[in-house]
This record gives structure tokens, sequence and C-alpha cells, in this order.
């Protein structure tokens, strides 16, 4: 099985937490984990985890998407990490781009209007943009990824 | 050898980053690191490495200063992360409260102002928000930082 993470402008200290916290439980369910982010979500990646322990692929964001739309690469489970505009546009792109099974992760001051644009994927959100536990409470609450993707 | 890292308000992505890339060097180099935070920083780190490969000791920041002036703790090297005055007070209260090296790990927009209010602790300093490539290139000029506290 094969999971990937995107990743846009990581202006909230959540997204790099909650992207690692999200990766290590895959990682342990035996999925293969690709994160793709912009360049300061990648430098943010690389430096809160230097030894690789929870980072196995890193990928830029746009040569995710060109690979995508390329069919060269793809996924069971895609989650984007949402906490403006752009994050609703990465959805979109994903799923118009994947048959994987989308997962928004809704974080920030101001989630309503974006769990709304959400349409029907998987929602975890909560109000959250210093502090991370409300999100990582969402996330615990799902027992198995993998069983999504079936 | 024994070192401290003091965080305060995470507003900055680049803090939590850093704070475990400069972990993770110290543990490389042998010391005993102690992580006091706030809440929410102490919740990005935790979260950020959820198997604790980089964090040994994590403390609450209030905690750590109590039992720094009760002196039932002490330290030969410490690092506080400031991008705002609060940081700055911070600073003051470690060199008030211990012997420690103080290092400042500076960061954020408007460095220079804080640079300034540090004295003459050692200054790690860049322009970082969001990306912190330029901080850890200020960090990787340190080859020993055990040499620092000779």
């Amino acid at each position: 099985m094969k999971a990937l993470l995107m990743m846009g402008c990581p202006e909230l200290p959540v997204q790099t937490a909650i992207g690692l916290y999200i990766a290590n439980k895959l990682n342990k369910e035996g999925f293969e984990v690709t994160i793709a982010g912009n360049k300061a979500a990648v430098s943010l990646l690389l430096n809160s985890d230097p030894e690789k322990h929870y980072i196995k692929k890193l990928i830029d964001l746009d040569r995710c998407i060109g690979a995508l739309a390329e069919k060269e690469i793809e996924f069971d489970l895609g989650f984007v990490f949402i906490h403006s505009d752009s994050g609703i546009s990465y959805l979109a792109t994903l799923k118009s781009l994947s048959k994987a099974k989308t997962v928004a992760v809704i974080f920030g001051k101001e989630i309503e209007p974006l769990i709304e644009a959400s349409g029907d994927s998987m929602i975890i959100a909560a109000k959250a943009v210093h502090n991370p536990t409300s999100l990582r409470a969402r996330i615990d609450e799902v027992k198995s990824w993998a069983a999504l993707t079936k």
C-alpha cells in the first residue's frame, strides 16, 4: 500500500509536526509513504527528522503533481494538508489526477469553510495553529488507515 | 555534559525543526539534553518525534525555571530560542539562574534588535520564519558544541 502526504507552504507550525506524526503511523502500518512538499515544507521536515527515522521518500510538490499527471506514480491513500485555499486546490488536483482515497487534514483558525470545500474526502479537522494536540486526537480516532483503502 | 534547550511559544514553524536538529547534534556529541518548552512547544515536539528518537528529556518551561532557581538542576550549555522579547526574557532568566554557557538561537523577520538584546551570549541568528535552511547553515558552522563549554 502506498500513501502520499501533500504539504504546501508551512505557515502554521502544526503542519510539520502532524505530518511526521501521520507518517510514523503509516510507516508502522506498513505503508510505503511519500511526502511531497514545497521548499520550506521539505526543509522543515528534514531538519525535524535529520536521521530520517520517519521520512522515507521526500519529493518536491510540483514534481509530485507532474509525476501524478504523467501516471508515473500512484497511491492508495492521499493526505492533503489544508489551512488555506491553496490546500483546497491541492486536494482538487490530487482527486483529478489519482485514484487514491483522499484525506483532508484541516487546521488553522477558520476551519469551517475549508471543511465545506473539501467535498467527499475523509475529513480530519481541528482548530489548531501552534498546538497540534486537538488535531492529533482526531487522527488517533482512526484505528487503521489501511482499512480505509479497501 | 548537560545541555538545555528553552522554547517559548512556537509562533514560527522553524522553532520545532531547529530544536530537534540541535538536539540530534548534541545527542550525537554525547550531551545529556533536556528540552524545556511551554505547552504548545512540547506538543509540537512530541508529535514531530513520536518515537522519541531525538527527544530524551522534556519538561515544562515554568517547571524548568523553578528547578533552576531552586538549584535542583544545572547545565553546561543552554540554548534559548528567541523570536520575540519573551525569548530575551528567558535568556536573561537563564543567565541569572545558571552558570551555563548561553547560546541565543535567534530567528524571525526582525532579528537585529534581538541580536542586540542578547548581550554576551553566543549568537546563532538568521532571518527565518517558514524555512529553516539559513538558520541550519549557522548551526552547522559550529563544529563542536562540547568545545564551547570548556
